[in-house]
C-alpha cells in the first residue's frame, strides 16, 4: 500500500542503515565516555566531528531538506523513513547534519533568509560548521499558547533591540552555536497573531546571557543543553529580522510540519529500537522457569509494541506525503494527530522494555531510560497533547458539520 | 502515501455511497419496525430483498470477491474501502450480498468446491436466494484453540456421519438458510492439524437440529439469528467433503484473511458513523451553558476518534494490500494485528459517542449500542484477543531473532 | 481497617448470604424463562412474588432505610456490604425491596411527604403492593445538565397541570406501577437552581401516557422496563407537590447520596460475580496445552480484577460511611468519585470475564453481558462521566486554593 | 470509615508536618545547590545532618519501627500516614532516619541480629550514624525470580568466602555506609528456597569493590547512589551469618511487608505533591482566553488524580492495617496488590502535573521529574508487576477454587 521509495532514496536509506552499524552504535558508548570524563561537559567529542566528516563524504548529509539543491532531493516522506533510522541513536540526528533545531533553522533561512543571512548563517550550517537555536518558548508565560510570548523587540532607528527571557533554547551550550533565530513581539497593539516577529541574533551580541542549562529527567544533554537565555537590551540590525514585522507565527506555522514529521519520526526509531532490545534481552534471561521470551505476557507486550508502532508509523507517513503533496497547511490535522501518537506509542514502548530490563533498563547501561526521557518530552514539545487534540477537534468539526 | 484506487473502484465507491444514502440508511428504520411488529421474528423483511434486487441491478453485488469472474474485480484494498461503507449500516452488508458468512462459504465454494458443489450451493448463494453457516464453534471447548473442535465426521460407506454440537451458527434461524459447511474430526489419531475436515450440510438433512436462538447483549439479531445446532447421525455424501480428509484447518487459514479485513472495515465503518452522530448531537445538545461540541472534554473525545479511527484504517488497508500481494500467509502478522486494532478502536469510539449521547445511546433510537455489542463481540469472534497477540508475537519474535 | 460491622449487621448480612444462595440464584433462569415464554412480557413472574413474601418473612427486607422504623437499622456503610451481594444478581434487588427507583421515591416520601402521601403511596412501597417510577430525564435535552429539565408544572386553582415529556423512566412498564415522581418547572423565571419542583402524579391519571419501552441495548428489562412517558395535561391537586415549589433540585441532591452509593455497590458486585465466574471457567477450559487458569495472560487479569475491585469497594464504603457521619452534602466528592469508578470497574472486570467466557460471554448463557449492558448503562445514569470529573475537580480546587 | 489514629500518632503526625514545612521543604533548593556546586558529589550536604539532630531531638526519628523500644510505638498503618507526608520531599526520609534501605536493614537486624550484631551495626544504624546497603539484585541475570542469585558464600573453616557481582546496591556511595547485607547461595544442591543465606559484610573488608555508580534516568541519586558492587573473595566471619545457612528467603519475606508499605506511602506522598503542585500552576498560568485550572480537560486531570490517589491510598492502609493484625505472609496478596498500584498511581498523577507544567515539568525547576523517575523506578523494585500479578492472581485463584 506504501507508496515506493524512489531508488535514489532506496540507495540513500541502505547506505544509513550500513553507516548506522559500521559507526554510530559503537560510538555511543565513546561519547558518553568522553562526555562522563571530560573536564567540561560542554565540548564536543571529537568522535562526533569524525563521524560528521564521513557521513558528508559519503553524501548523508542534508537528508532532510526536500530539494536537490540545499538537500539530496528527498521528498518529506521518503525523509522519513531515514529519519526513523536516524532516530533509533541519539547521537546519530547530528552526524548527518539533520538534528533538531539546525534544521528547523536551516529551512527558514533557505524559506525567509536574505543573502547575506544565507551566507553568513545558512551555508556554514549547511556545512556543520556551526550550530544554531531557536529561541522561542519562555519561563514566565504558558507558551503552548504562542500568542503568550512576551519577549519585546523594539525598532530603535537601524535596530531592534530585544528584551526577554527564553528557555529550552536547544544547543545553546553548545560551544559551535553562533546565531539564533528569537521570537518576539514587535507589536502588541497588533492583531492577536501579526503581534510576532522573529529575529536574528548572533550569540556573541552584547547582552545575550546563556543563564544556566536546563535539565530533561536528570539529562544535561551535553554538549548540545538546553539553555535559559536572557536577552538584555539585545541590539541587532534590522536587517536581521525575517520575513517581515508581525509574520512571526506565518514562520513558525511553515517551520512546523516538517519539524514534526522529524520528531515522529525518530521517536518511532527510539521505539523500534526498544522493541529490539526488549526481545533480545527477553530471549536471553529466565525466570521462574522459563525464558522471558517464551512468557505469555512478554509476548503480549511484544504484540502490543508492533501494533502500536506500525500505525505511528503508517500515520506519520501519510502526514509526510501529505505535506509533500498538498503543503504543512493542508495536513494540519495529520501534523497534530501524529504529534500527539508518535510521543505516545514511543513512551509505551518503551517502558515495556523497560520492564523486561528491569533495573537495567532505568539506567545508563541501555538507552531506554534516555530515549523513555526524550519522548516524554516530546509530548510537551509545541504544546502538551492537549493543545493538539484540540486543533485535531476543531479541524475535524470543521469537516463534519 | 495510499495507493489510489483504479477508476472502477472509485465509480463503486461513488455508487455505493449514493445507494446508502438513498436506500439504506433510510430503510434501517422500517427494517426495524417490520420485525419489531412481525408475529415470527425469523422472517425476512419485504425491503430486504427489494434493496437486494436494486443494488444487484446496480451492479453492487459480490463486490467483495477479487475477481472478475464471481465478483467485480475488486482487489481485497479496493474492497476494503467499499465494505467500510457498508458497515456503516447494519443492514447494508446483505443487500450488497457481501455478508458474512456468506462471503467466507462462497469463497470456500469456489477456492475448493466441485462443479457439482459449485452449481447446487455457490450459485444461489452468488445469487443471494439462499444464504449458508458456518459451524465452527462448539458450546463445549474453547474454541478459540480450534484443535479443541470435537465434532465427529466418520465414513461409514458412502456416507459422513455427523456428531456434534455447535454453537454460533450465525444465520441459522434465517428462513432462506440451506446449507451448513461444518468443521469437525475425521481422524483423532493424525496429527494435531490434520485431524479436521469441512463438509457440506444441507440443512434439511435429518439430524440436523437448530436447537436455540443466541443473544448477543439482548439482541437475537433476527431474521438471521446465531443458533445452537446440534449435529445427530446427520449422514450425508461423502462427496460432500471438501478439499480432502484432514484439511479443515488448510481451508480455515485460507477463508481468514480477507473475512478478517472484512470484519475490520465493517467495525472501522461503524466507527466513522458513531463518529459523525457523536458530532451531530454534540453540536445539537447544551449544558452548563454551552454547546457540548465546544466543551474541550468532548473536543478531546473527538480527536482521540479520529486519531484512533485513522491508524486503525491505515493498518487494515495496508494488510489488505499485502493479502493482495503476498496472499493471506504471508499477511499473517497483519492480519492478527488488525483483528486485535479494530474492534478495540471500534469499541472506544462508539463508547464516546454513547457518552455524549447520554440514554439515547444505549437505546434502540441510535445505532450506536447495537454496533458497540457487536463490536464487542468482534473482539471474540474467531478468538479473543490474547490468541492473536500470541500469534503477533510468535511472527515478531520469529522475524527479529 | 475497616470499621466492623455491628452484630446485627453481619447477621443480616449472613442471612442474605444464605437467601441468595439458597433461593435467588437458583431462580435466575426460572425468571428469565418464565418472561421468554410470557405471551406478555409486562408481567411478573410468580417467583418473584414468592420470593418477595420469603424475604419479607426473614426480615430481609426494606434493607435500605437507615433508621429502625423504616429499615432495619443499617447505616449506608453497614447496608453496601449487603447491597453488593443483591447487586451480584439481577433478580435480586427487587426481593428484598431495595431496587431503585423505588428505594430512591421512598427515601423522599419519608423525608419530605406528607402524612396523607405516606399512608396512600410510602405504606403500599413499603410493604412491596406497588411500585413507583422517577420521571427526571427528558428526550429533548441534555438532562446531564437538569437545569435543562423543560416540562412544565403550572398551578391552575388547586391543580397543577404538568405537561413535558420524559424518558428512562424505569419501572413504568411494570403492571403494579402506580405512582410517579415528576420533576418539571414551576417558575421559568426564578434562579436557576429554584425553577423546579417535584410533583406526585398517580398513573392512572388522565394524560399519563405510557409511550414505549426503551431497550437497553437489546434488553426490555421486563417486566419493570424503561419508558417514554409523555405527561399531556396532566392534572393533579396541589397537595401532590412535594416540599415546595422551586425545590426540586433540593430534593433531588438529597435523593443522590445514598442512591449512589447503592448503584454503585451493586455494581461492584456484579464485578466480583464476574469474576468468579472468569475464574470457574478459566479452570474449565483448555486451550493450546494447558488450563486457562494457568495462563499468564489470564492470571494477569484476575489480579487486575482483584485490585481494582478492592480499590473501588473501599472507595465506596468510605463515601457511604462519610454520608453517616457527615451528611450527603458533605460527602459531595466522594460521591462523584464512586460514580465515575464503580461502573469503569465493574465494566472492566465483566469485559474480562467476557473475553475468558468467549461466544458464552456475550451471550444468554451468563449474566456477564446484561451486567456489562447496565455497567455501561450505569456510566451515564446521572449524567455522563465528564459531569462528575467537572465536579470533583471544583471541590478540589476549592479544597486546594 | 478509616480506623482512628491515636493521639499520639496524631500528634506525631502534626509535628512530622510542621517539621516539613519548617525545615524540610525549604532545604530542597539547599541540598540540590550544595551538590550541584559540590566537588565530589558522594558527600553529605552539611543540613542533612543538621536537619537529623533537629528531628531526632524532636522525637521525629525511626518512626517506622513498629514498637516503643527501637520505634516510636506506631502501628505500621499509623505509620503509613506519616510515611506518606515523608515521601512528598525526596531529602525528607533520610532526615527522620526512616529511609531505605536502612530501615528494612534494621528490621532485619533488630528480629534476627545477634547481641553482638545489633551492638555493631544496629545501634549506630538507629542513631543515623551509619549507613547500610543491601545487596540482593544481580546484574547477571533476571532478580525478579530471586532463586537465580549467584553470589556464593562459601564455608572456609570460621570464614564464609562470598564473591558475586551485585548492583542497585542503594547508599554504597555514600561515604558513612559501612555494612552490607549480602544474598547469596550457601547450598546450590538444597530445595530452591533453601540454597540462599544473608550476611553482614563489612564495606571495608579487603575484596569489597564498588565498581560504578549507577543512574536512574540521568539522576545519580548523590549522595547515596545506587552502586554495582563486586564481592571478590571478601571474608567475613561465620557468625556473620544472619538467622542461618539457607534462610536467605526466610528473611527476604518477613523484610519485604512493611518496606512496601512504605515505598506505595512514599509513592502515594510523591503524587499527593504533584497534584498540589498541578493545581498551583494551573492556577497561575493561562493559555487560549482562561486560566488553565479554569479548561475543562485540566480539571478532568484533576478529578482523575484525586480518584487514583485516594483509591490507592485506601488499598494500602488496608494491606498496612493487615500486616498489623495478621502478619505481613497473610497480607501477601494485599501487599502485592498495592505494589502494582502505588507506582502506576504516583507515574500517572506526576505525568499529568507535568503535562500542565510543560517544560518546566521536565526540569529541575520543580520536583516532578525526579519524583516520576522514581516512581516509574518502583515499578521494577522488587520485580516487575508482571511478578506481582502473578502473586496476586495465584492467592485468588487458590481463595476461590
Amino acid at each position: 500500500m506504501l507508496k515506493e521509495l524512489s531508488d535514489h532514496a532506496k540507495k540513500l536509506r541502505e547506505e544509513l542503515l550500513e553507516f548506522m552499524h559500521e559507526y554510530v552504535y559503537p560510538s555511543e558508548k565513546v561519547v558518553e565516555e568522553y562526555l562522563e570524563n571530560a573536564e567540561d561537559r560542554w565540548t564536543i567529542p571529537p568522535i562526533i566531528e569524525e563521524l560528521k566528516k564521513k557521513a558528508k563524504s559519503k553524501g548523508l548529509w542534508n537528508l532532510f531538506y526536500p530539494d536537490n539543491y540545499y538537500g539530496k532531493g528527498l521528498t518529506n516522506y521518503e525523509y522519513a523513513f531515514l529519519c526513523e533510522i536516524m532516530g533509533r541513536s541519539l547521537i546519530a540526528p547530528e552526524i548527518f547534519n539533520c538534528n533538531a533545531p539546525d534544521t528547523g533553522n536551516m529551512e527558514v533561512l533557505i524559506k525567509y533568509g536574505t543573502e547575506e543571512q544565507k551566507r553568513k548563517w545558512l551555508d556554514p550550517l549547511l556545512n556543520g560548521e556551526i550550530r544554531s537555536i531557536f529561541s522561542m518558548t519562555e519561563p514566565e508565560v504558558a507558551s503552548s499558547d504562542a500568542t503568550n510570548i512576551q519577549t519585546s523587540i523594539v525598532r530603535d532607528g537601524d535596530e531592534y533591540v530585544i528584551n526577554g527571557k527564553k528557555w529550552w533554547s536547544t544547543g545553546a551550550l553548545d560551544p559551535r552555536a553562533k546565531i539564533a533565530i528569537v521570537m518576539g513581539k514587535t507589536d502588541p497593539t497588533a492583531e492577536k497573531h501579526k503581534q510576532h516577529s522573529m529575529i536574528l541574533v548572533p550569540l556573541d551580541t552584547p547582552g545575550v546571557e546563556v543563564k544556566r542549562p536546563l535539565k530533561v529527567f536528570g539529562y544535561d544533554h551535553a554538549p548540545q543543553g538546553h539553555a535559559e537565555i536572557h536577552y538584555n537590551n539585545v541590539r541587532v540590525p534590522v536587517s536581521n529580522l525575517l520575513l517581515g514585522e508581525g509574520r512571526g507565527f506565518e514562520i513558525a506555522q511553515g517551520r512546523l510540519g516538517p519539524g514534526r514529521i522529524h520528531h515522529c519520526m525518530r521517536a518511532i526509531g527510539a521505539a523500534e529500537r526498544a522493541l529490539e532490545l526488549l526481545i533480545k534481552r527477553a530471549e536471553n534471561r529466565e525466570a521462574f522457569g522459563s525464558k522471558l521470551v517464551e512468557k505469555d505476557t512478554v509476548r503480549q507486550m511484544i504484540a502490543e509494541c508492533r501494533i502500536e508502532i506500525d500505525q505511528a508509523r503508517l500515520l506519520t507517513l501519510n502526514a509526510a506525503h501529505k505535506i509533500d503533496e498538498e503543503g504543512s497547511k493542508a495536513a494540519r490535522k495529520e501534523i497534530a494527530m501524529i504529534k500527539v501518537v508518535a510521543p505516545r506509542v514511543s513512551i509505551n514502548v518503551i517502558n515495556r522494555a523497560i520492564e523486561v530490563h528491569g533495573g537495567g533498563g532505568v539506567s545508563q547501561d541501555f538507552p531506554l531510560a534516555e530515549h523513555l526521557a526524550n519522548a516524554r518530552t516530546l509530548r510537551i514539545v509545541d504544546g502538551p497533547d492537549q493543545v493538539h487534540l484540540r486543533d485535531i477537534a476543531k479541524l475535524e468539526i470543521r469537516e463534519q458539520l
